[in-house]
């Protein structure tokens, strides 16, 4: 269902040239998904005309539909993997030759624009792909997954050239030395490999294999879309369960969180006291997983991650205003690339943190410059390297592999970089540059907590502090809890881990949000994007369904004058997508979308042409799905003037069982209130009501529509 | 809302007398949650009264809520679990000694019964518990709280009374050396304590704290059992994780099971399919967590779930319809505690394998018999133990500590053991006897392995094998795919075994679906209730609303005679628990609800005497929130002669904004199918049409009311 008036521009050329920025108001460019199948007769006599063994066929095909998806993604995960590894790698070992060249003999700042020149030259590469082919593939993608999850159609984000450019662009962005991590990527890839393998075909290569035609509506894509970003989680953290809880926590749709939280804390309390008192009966009352580190975490997480937002909303809100052209934002993306090569080039030279290599270390990029033979310099591992590879070493390297300086300077620059290049005109993750934040501080952490109580052994490794920190810095910028604290379980395969990682995680969700928004929901917003949130405020009682439809209902008689519709269709003020069909007077009967009225007038369906020609086909469901879901718009239907005076009967096309709430006229209730329990009667709401032109509401409501 | 005809029996000694025994009919003594708030005048006006700082005070006190219910979880496992261990290791030192005793003089007959009075003693004071005072808090719990999250309210599942019975009952049970375990019932415990906090008194003890009075209806204390369930799932197992998504699994109300495990196959694949290709990329194909586990796992399960779950069927077939009185139900306890302990004597006796006992066994009631000194009886290892030791041991030892004959003797009677004991009149779980004859089969298939193979180390570890086994055990009785999976890798506390463990229960479930349900389902089956599945039948769409509903509409004028109220309340025959109320003519303005009238009727509130005695305090959301959730039945309502001429005004009381589905007469639709996506229409139908006689259908709607 269309909620929102089209957008008025021209739609295929459809790149916001200059998105009025007001994060008051919504934008016209989105649209809703359909939630509902439209049970029109031709639905209804297909699904009559289908055998059990048919629904049978069609159960089997939606698990085979799964298992490509997971195939595909897989696949893709490994292709980024390998590439970023191979360019990574060869970037570093030209650079390190170099290094080594010119530290005996000076004249390092060739070593540094070196660097900066590779490093650009591969951001240039992902910022053109980027900002000139599909803006769309700029950042983590996570945003607009959690969009399209929830319900919300953002333009273009599931097509074959975005999955194209996303897969470059990251392999761009991470070789090029950005701040950025490859996971988010990998869910959004994830998400449009689900978008395409489930509808056999691909529009932009014009290839129909003919194949799941079934599933071309938007509630079937919308679900496997949902396993395509699961199978994303999991290629990227190796994490199956993390993968299902952050489709559902994140597809606010069909999830409540809420409760789900309190469920998941009652759970938590419950195993903590089990195992508390069960240990002080075995009278081993420490026995539990390292209380320690839960009181440490508490400490500050949370509050890092709300700055880092905060920073990134005000860097967004000038980005949105002043660095809108393509080659703007490919220039800043190089700016940050040649900044972020030059920063950690004068933080490793400046560094004297030097390290005895030890034998195991080979395999890294590990780096000499002035320190002694067969030591390296530690800071180096930090900044010279692949931030995968740093945030591993930073959880499982020795005690005493860093030194709080290098740590402490690390965390301060990589964050100002990690939260500058969020939100560049290029492919890139913030997961792991969270992590890496995160690690640094805790381990930071863990070795001036050690220096203070050097006796306790519960202190002694700041590798579990890097992890907590990470928990905690990842958990402080985007705000999940459940699904992440999974995800990082999984991820360290230990599951003991869990219980601090969920404390922090809460904690910094609970620090966080008194402060700023996460992440994803501020990139949301700054896009105008009309997120419906589970929780409606507690004062939307106050509002009835009445207040927000608009008044004059633009409806349709069951058989109406094509003119009258081409009319309605093409007037840019009424831009509704939906439409009531009435009988008179004023009785609903049904109810039909815009994108089937535009297939109707494009076949001509007409009750005159259907008289005089009686061997014209019948129009079928497979029309409807031939068209979807890229439906021309009015103006390019054309219908002759004597074509205006024919009449179109909608009985058959029609949903005849809309969902309906209670004419606002007798009913003193306030709807709205019932939104936090039941997701469905949004739905209904803006089917009744047919799409509100938002610009002229100021009250809360506009939060939800 | 109720949506079944009240019980005709009395209500009061509700106990069935004797369930008329067919499966294909729905019992009318449950009724159905209220999804919903009754949003009306009263509700509204409070709501509206409320502050912002109300309403967050309210959410605080949700999450105080589910703290108090972790921690009271936690203490009754906690509780449960000492017990446990001080009677069982008692119980087994002084039969221990006594065989020991009798070893060498022979004799060893008085040491079986010395066995089976100590067991019959244990399981006799359960029984009686059980069988005479709380016949609800026979077996695990499970389906009963399954049913519970459904939406269907089983009479006191969530009283003290129950938690009471159910605790002890389930030490005694397990301490009775019955093949049980005490999971089930912890996850039952959960959802008791929760149900009791969260309403902030005890209608049983007639405590009243004046406190939660908000959370005083279906909506709320739905979420906290939902909340409990999970905490006693953590409390069992270890797994908060776990828990959290058996609440959503089980409770399947706001949660798209086929949609979620498709998630979950994707997940898994992508995992998996990366996994494979790095590995290969890397020169190490091999690297995977062990196929070959995975192959074995395929191999049988869901065969003996099946088996289980049919035999466990008929079993139960023959229990309501020959031993339905409480006294015949604690003989048979008594018997089946007798047999085990005979069973296990003898197994033990007859059994020559005999083990080296290990300096780190001494913990263990390891019994020598007639093994020589420093050996034990291996057979006793698995009989002479609670089942959660067993378990463990089939995980943990040596490679050789079992030998083939012993573990396929175990597994045998064990199963047969087991299936009697489940349904038995005893608090009783049936997850640790399952993955204790899993374990026992695994184990057996990794020894009969091995020795094929006997060159490759991947087959070395029989303990791997047994936690297979466990797992496809289990799986293929009770069903569960993705909470499971999460529950055996947080207990087991290794990721690597997530992937086997999870494929093994995919074929479990869809092998074991094949030939019979799950063990919860076919309980629930046969007590008659009315369980709504997520999934409608695929030919359901050849029903309509309009089939499925009792067609003269029993309802009310807005204004009513008390007399035709309490006519129609009386009136068994149309034992409707919500009615539509109308004004004339025939159109519907609202929704009342029985435990509304009775509320009303109860406080006398009638025009007439609202004029009459101006003084009369206003009837508030209070007063229904005290007289829930036991509403009295009409029967203990005294209406005079003279009040029966009053008249009643329902327009303050009434939710006018009920769901309503579009009227039938102009649907041609079949609603019924909307079913398996949309849940809340299901509350729709309910609500419209107003309960339906359910005697009288034999379609397959029955199924879905």
């Amino acid at each position: 269902m269309l909620f929102f008036p089209r957008p008025l521009q021209d739609p295929i050329r459809g790149r916001p040239k200059e998105i009025p920025h007001n994060e008051k108001l919504l934008s016209l460019k989105y649209e809703s998904l359909d939630y509902d199948n439209i049970e029109n007769q031709l639905f209804l006599e297909e699904e009559r005309r289908m055998s059990p063994m048919g629904f049978r066929c069609l159960e089997i095909s939606r698990w085979v539909i799964c298992g490509l998806i997971g195939i595909l993604t897989g696949l893709i995960a490994c292709f980024i993997d390998i590439m970023v590894e191979k360019l990574a790698g060869y970037k570093y070992q030209v650079i390190k030759e170099n290094i080594e060249k010119f530290t005996e003999v000076g004249g390092l700042s060739i070593s540094l624009i070196l660097w900066a020149v590779l490093n650009c030259a591969f951001v240039l590469v992902g910022g053109i792909m980027v900002a000139f082919f599909e803006p769309i593939a700029a950042g983590s993608g996570i945003p607009q997954i959690k969009c399209y999850l929830n319900g919300v159609k953002i333009p273009r984000v599931v097509r074959l050239k975005t999955l194209v450019v996303k897969v470059i662009g990251v392999i761009c962005s991470v070789a090029g030395g950005l701040a950025v991590g490859k996971e988010g990527p990998m869910i959004h890839s994830g998400g449009v490999v689900a978008a395409g393998v489930s509808q056999g075909r691909s529009t932009s290569l014009k290839r129909d294999f003919k194949m799941f035609e079934y599933f071309r509506r938007d509630t079937e894509k919308r679900d496997f879309v949902s396993a395509g970003a699961a199978a994303g989680v999991s290629a990227a953290f190796g994490a199956p369960v993390g993968g299902v809880l952050f489709s559902l926590e994140e597809g606010a749709s069909f999830w409540n969180q809420m409760l789900t939280w309190r469920i998941f804390f009652a759970s938590m309390i419950s195993t903590f006291t089990l195992n508390f008192f069960l240990s002080i009966y075995h009278g081993k009352p420490g026995d539990l997983s390292n209380p320690g580190l839960i009181n440490f975490g508490r400490f500050e997480s949370g509050l890092l991650g709300a700055l880092f937002n905060s920073l990134n909303y005000w860097l967004t809100i000038f980005r949105i205003r002043y660095v809108h052209r393509p080659c703007l934002q490919v220039m800043e993306a190089l700016l940050v690339a040649a900044v972020t090569a030059a920063v950690s080039f004068t933080m490793i030279y400046f560094s004297n943190d030097c390290q005895p290599l030890g034998p195991e270390r080979n395999e890294e990029y590990s780096l000499q410059l002035f320190c002694a033979d067969g030591e390296y310099n530690s800071m180096a591992t930090a900044f010279f390297n692949t931030p995968e590879r740093s945030v591993r070493s930073l959880f499982h390297y020795q005690p005493g592999s860093y030194n709080p300086m290098t740590l402490g300077l690390f965390t301060l620059t990589y964050f100002f970089l990690a939260c500058w290049t969020y939100g560049l005109a290029v492919s890139a993750g913030v997961f792991i540059p969270s992590l890496l934040i995160g690690a640094a501080w805790g381990r930071l952490c863990g070795i001036l907590l050690a220096s203070f109580t050097p006796t306790s052994p519960i202190w002694a490794d700041p590798g579990k502090y890097a992890l907590i920190g990470a928990a905690a810095q990842l958990g402080g910028i985007v705000r999940m809890t459940l699904s992440l604290t999974v995800i990082m379980v999984e991820a360290t395969g230990n599951v003991t881990y869990g219980l601090p990682i969920m404390l922090v995680l809460m904690i910094a969700k609970i620090v966080g949000d008194y402060f700023q928004e996460g992440l994803y929901d501020i990139h949301i917003k700054l896009q105008s994007v009309p997120f419906l949130h589970w929780e409606a405020p507690a004062t939307s009682h106050w509002l009835t369904a009445r207040e927000v439809m608009s008044s004059p209902v633009t409806c349709f008689n069951r058989i109406e004058k094509v003119g009258t519709i081409v009319d309605v269709l093409s007037n840019t003020s009424t831009n509704h997508n939906g439409f009531p069909v009435v009988v008179q007077p004023a009785k609903l009967c049904g109810l039909i979308l815009r994108s089937q009225l535009i297939v109707l007038l494009k076949h001509k369906v007409f009750v005159e042409l259907a008289r005089s020609r009686l061997s014209q086909r019948k129009l079928q469901l497979k029309d409807f799905r031939d068209a979807y879901p890229r439906f021309p718009p009015i103006q390019s239907i054309h219908v002759s003037q004597d074509e205006r005076e024919c009449m179109m009967d909608l009985t058959e096309f029609m949903n005849p069982t809309p969902y309906t709430v209670p004419q606002v006229t007798d009913a003193v209730t306030a709807v709205v209130q019932v939104f936090s329990q039941k997701r469905q009667l949004i739905d209904m709401i803006r089917l009744q009501g047919c799409t509100q032109a938002l610009d002229n509401i100021s009250t809360s409501a506009e939060d939800y529509f």
